[in-house]
């Protein structure tokens, strides 16, 4: 899942047209490390190290729904991987999380033709009843077109049409249609696949129920099929169907944070952390949302161990469990550690928006934080990843930003990353082995700077949007 | 399906950026339907009428396998529509079709490790025996691979990993894949889907058998678990399948031709004939393919004959069947006619390369038909649908262009065609209204000029590309 709303970016920018002019000025700040991040550019370019990994752990693996089996399969090859690695401390940390189960599920037009609809329903739903639910579809285009019609919606299945624009305005039909849907009386909630590109493939992720309502359940079809069910409701046909589920939210299961570092030479208390989740939806095999995240991490870490390089301070890699449904693992990463540990962490860095090419961090900072920030990604010109944005941050690193931890999260070219979001398309296909190598570098660049400074960066709390 | 080897154009030229000089210089041939063409491109442009028709049609009756009742009603309903549209002589002509279906299917992958992988059975493919075949699957890239590997195919379910380059080039391993797997011993034959992207989405079409080895079974699976299995095969990871196919072919099946006309004034038994196949493959509904492509030229005649024109020939708007397994209707179409109706065929028009925005025609005639086409199709300038090309023609109109029927296909910006072409995401919503509109246009402009010039076209045979 990615929280942040996110913002499709040119490809030209990628390619660092107008590089800052700071590159190209004296910096007694980061010119000492102008050399050694050169090499580690070329280390992390030199092969495809990093997409094979990801490609070994996803297609090993599958997907990794919290509660799943897959999960703690895929978290324990992590953790022996990086021992063979030579990582430091190599370890897991536990995490109670929810563990929802999808069961057999599906959904058939009845009228006006008989025809199975491919769906999914969203993670947290509860199930139908075991014969199903079977009734006339309502189908409007916005919660303010249901209220319009408020007087239909009492025993229907509501269907939200709504076209993608951006991720953030689209997803909440995904996160409150249900509630909304419960609130006037509807049987179910439907939405239209939260996505930009379809070739008749729904999409999953996570909804959200209200104590206020009746919990009913929901799920996505495809922006075929609700595009499909609207015109029919438009040329006044009656739209009846059958949705079936038999989602269960069983106990909570137990999972585990992932990590390792390379530790700090002179001040091993002090850490910058950099990673992504290790869990996914059920579908696919969750290379991009967000095997990939943690992979970068992950190998910027053995890279720079690789390379003999022991920062002043701790950089740790970690696999958070459970963003996608839950957001426990980034929570208990704080928790479990003494307010003086949290105090410790200097920068949290967060890849979740997919390994594309990257073209810089956002960043979650005070301004004199930012302002070296800025001085540090220079360093990432020669890959075309020098520009600084705010806000930015992550969902996993979410609980240490609000402690002041500065924090930074990966940006790429991610024009195709709702295509495969939460889909059965999200495999390790759709990431380009040069593109991985170039987000291993612009995040181990990132860390071993700021691990490596003489000053720890300023703490303080995240800025607002200027 | 389509036949012809397609080529994607550039979008730059569909805006007729470089008009032909024919179109500015006088032209006492073409010059005096100027005005008329203006009028049938304004029409055609009015209103969303062909886009409504068409998703009314593949909304209402889904899609449209040979054989089945819904490709049944689907010309019921259209024979009926076009008697309501007031065109002349609308009728159905009866034609026998293969009856192939699908039955239940399922692919697993057994080992490294369990899971269903989304696949569809090729179109005349046999079954499996009842308990499915479960194998080792041998990957390769190519039919010399194949070769080079031939001592470890016996006794494997054979897949074909070859990445898409275009159609012609790809599509030959559906074609010919189960032929050259059975010929070295395999005991099924699978293809990475025909297309260059997808989200994780099957794609289906014809396979053929060879009388000269034993028949096995045959499917697709999706560019992303291809390209899976043979990286779990490059890792030395043995890859073992269940597959499960209830396919069968039945008796041959009835179904029609459906078709209407405007008549012709001065000959009426002289005849422009323009239509696509109603068939379709029996996922999604064939909205691209290729009820597009039969709207289009319905809604031509009916712009023709709503516009008050009566043409010196007649024009006839056909709906062929069972283009996509068998090509049966485009032959009971000559069949069922005299040699002397056949000839006084002077043109024939197809599209089925999706009702995108058209640029023009692809003409398989002799070089003085040629030369005539090439200053009608300036009267088409103002929607840039001006570009005539060779060679062109259509699998529907091949019988009539193998006894010197001048031909053309309608070409398209057509970039996207093989994302969703013979999967669930050939859906209307992959049409856009104005670009149907143009084909409309297109094709009634053609169609129109051809029928009332003073002189038939030359026949002649269809000349090789130059």
């Amino acid at each position: 899942m990615l929280k942040l709303p996110r913002t499709v970016v040119c490809l030209a920018l990628a390619f660092g047209a107008s590089a800052p002019v700071a590159a190209q000025t004296p910096d007694p700040l980061v010119d000492p490390y102008r050399d050694i991040s050169t090499r580690i550019i070329e280390a992390a370019l030199a092969d495809s190290a990093a997409w094979n990994r990801l490609a070994a752990l996803t297609d090993g693996f599958g997907n990794r729904l919290s509660g799943s089996e897959a999960l703690e399969r895929a978290i324990d090859w992590i953790v022996e991987e990086m021992r063979h690695d030579g990582l430091d401390n190599p370890h897991t940390e536990p995490v109670k999380v929810p563990h929802w189960v999808r069961g057999q599920e599906s959904a058939e037009l009845v009228s006006p033709r008989k025809v199975a609809l491919p769906m999914l329903g969203l993670g947290g739903s509860i199930a139908t009843p075991k014969q199903g639910i079977t009734a006339e579809v309502l189908i409007v285009d916005s919660f303010d077109d249901l209220k319009a019609r408020v007087a239909e919606a009492k025993g229907k299945i509501v269907l939200f049409d709504v076209p993608f624009t951006d991720y953030g305005a689209t997803v909440a039909y995904r996160s409150r249609g249900a509630v909304e849907a419960a609130r006037v009386g509807a049987v179910a909630s439907l939405i239209r696949s939260v996505t930009p590109n379809s070739i008749r493939s729904p999409h999953t992720g996570a909804m959200n129920y209200d104590s206020t309502v009746s919990r009913i359940p929901a799920a996505a079809l495809t922006v075929e099929d609700a595009m499909m069910l609207h015109r029919m409701q438009q040329r006044g046909e009656r739209v009846v169907m059958k949705l079936v589920m038999q989602a269960q939210t069983l106990p909570d299961a137990d999972s585990r944070n992932v990590m390792a570092e390379v530790t700090g030479r002179e001040h091993p208390e002090e850490v910058v952390v950099l990673g992504g989740h290790i869990d996914s939806w059920d579908v696919g095999t969750g290379a991009m949302d967000d095997a990939g995240g943690v992979v970068a991490a992950w190998e910027a870490v053995r890279l720079i161990k690789q390379l003999g390089l022991t920062p002043r301070r701790t950089i740790r890699a970690v696999g958070w469990t459970n963003e996608e449904n839950g957001l426990r693992g980034g929570r208990a990463y704080r928790e479990s550690r003494t307010p003086e540990q949290v105090a410790g962490h200097i920068l949290a860095i967060e890849s979740d928006g997919g390994v594309f090419r990257p073209i810089g961090f956002g960043a979650g900072a005070s301004d004199s934080a930012v302002a070296i920030l800025q001085r540090v990604i220079t360093l990432l010109q020669p890959i075309g990843a020098d520009s600084l944005s705010r806000p930015g941050g992550g969902a996993d690193i979410g609980p240490l930003m609000e402690r002041g931890v500065p924090g930074l999260g990966l940006n790429t070219v991610g024009d195709r990353y709702f295509w495969y979001h939460h889909s059965q398309g999200d495999m390790a296909d759709k990431l380009d082995p040069v593109d991985v190598a170039r987000c291993v570098a612009a995040m181990a660049v990132m860390a071993y700077v700021v691990a490596e400074l003489p000053e720890p960066l300023p703490k303080g709390v995240p800025q607002a949007r200027e």
